[in-house]
């Protein structure tokens, strides 16, 4: 039957694709190089689909000099104005205008602080009991483990989860924002790899919805197994880190 | 103010996205060129984002030689196991699985038209009144075309748009099948791209919201500005179509 054959059964033109996409390519992937961190934006969602950080005391270290009163939350002009997410859109949402790479980690310049303010590197945070509670607590204790590990990795990003509803199906819901429709994620993830000196690695995955919680909630209650969040967020995250130097994963904090 | 200055303010290593990313990126652009189609897969979703066609009369013609009968719906192995969308997530839960690129698209080899059988080509539809019905129609109406231009280009993909609640904010809502969690659409787009012989273009854009409606509804109806679905999308159309060529949108089918 023709579906058992190994097609192609006849040879497409040479260059088929090209004709096909003759007039471009609807999207590709949205991928941005900052000074000190790495981002990847979803022009649907209006948020970061992930942003990556490579963290050391030295970067994280305060400093008198760098003042986060200086910076300030600004449209990022590099991303189409279809899909930007604009300071009017949080207006009177009620959400906070949360960093993903956290401005705190950026401490080298004044230059690699603001550029954490661009607006794709900002999500709808509920403020009381998240952004300013439990989240800032995590991005702290993320911080304290450049103290432990010479280096450490950290990938942030948000989440759409979905629920059961009562007629046992299960749907995601998030609000959306302003005129650009700023997505609202459910939940946010953080995934650090801590790197010893002698080149072994330490894996904490940690969820944690986008609401208030108790600010002594301890940490470890958000720890997840890392391919919950793979899932979830459609990524694959560390896929080069040889597994033999995988020391250990979600150990006690 | 820092927040005025020029970044960088100091320069980054030479090579410092590398270094945060050492471990791999967690993804890219996930596009896929099939022999007659072009495909973009939302590994979160589990949706392809936008799949690509250029159709001639050719293509389209019916062949005896040619049955769909033959062909069946397979897994993408090209797509991760954690995002694929698998003929069990289908099962049981009431949605047809709809080709996004239409298989009768696909007439010139058993094998072109197998490939649009991919999972990753489907999308959970409402079979009664949306796939086998006026989505069907639209189809139908887009091959016809055909026979008018020389080239039809079409781009087709899901949507996910909001509606308002009553305590006056906007929220996303749908449905996700299966244990993969296959997003189920709450409308789809179709644009078409109509080449004439002499190089002028025509631009047509619908959406069809996700659900049964009467099989003689007009497609005029379902006609709407090209930028309602490129915002919702997260997509730019046919930016490399140059504004002098193109004679029509949205005119009279
Ligand atoms: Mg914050
Ligand atoms: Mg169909």
């Amino acid at each position: 039957a023709a579906a058992k054959q190994q097609y192609p059964s006849q040879p497409p033109s040479p260059n088929r694709s090209g004709e096909i996409m003759k007039f471009g390519f609807p999207d590709y992937g949205q991928i941005q190089m900052h000074d000190n961190y790495v981002i990847s934006y979803d022009r649907r969602m209006r948020n970061a689909k992930w942003v990556f950080e490579c963290l050391t005391r030295d970067e994280v270290k305060y400093n008198d000099a760098i003042d986060r009163t200086n910076c300030q939350f600004e449209v990022d002009q590099s991303v189409h104005p279809f899909f930007r997410s604009t300071n009017e859109d949080y207006r009177g949402s009620g959400y906070d205008r949360g960093h993903l790479a956290a401005a705190g980690n950026h401490r080298r310049s004044d230059g690699v602080m603001q550029q954490t303010f661009l607006l794709s590197n900002v999500s709808p945070q509920v403020g009381d009991g998240f952004n300013r509670g439990i989240w800032n607590n995590l991005e702290k204790y993320v911080r304290g483990l450049t103290k432990v590990y010479t280096r450490v990795y950290v990938c942030t990003g948000p989440l759409y989860l979905p629920h059961w509803e009562s007629n046992r199906r299960q749907y995601v819901k998030y609000e959306v924002i302003g005129t650009n429709s700023v997505a609202v994620p459910t939940h946010f993830f953080k995934v650090v790899l801590g790197e010893t000196k002698n080149q072994s690695y330490d894996l904490r995955a940690f969820v944690v919805p986008n609401k208030a919680t108790s600010d002594d909630t301890p940490l470890k209650n958000f720890l997840v197994p890392i391919d919950v969040i793979e899932r979830a967020a459609g990524i694959l995250l560390f896929e080069r880190l040889p597994k033999s130097l995988l020391r250990s994963v979600n150990a006690p904090l």
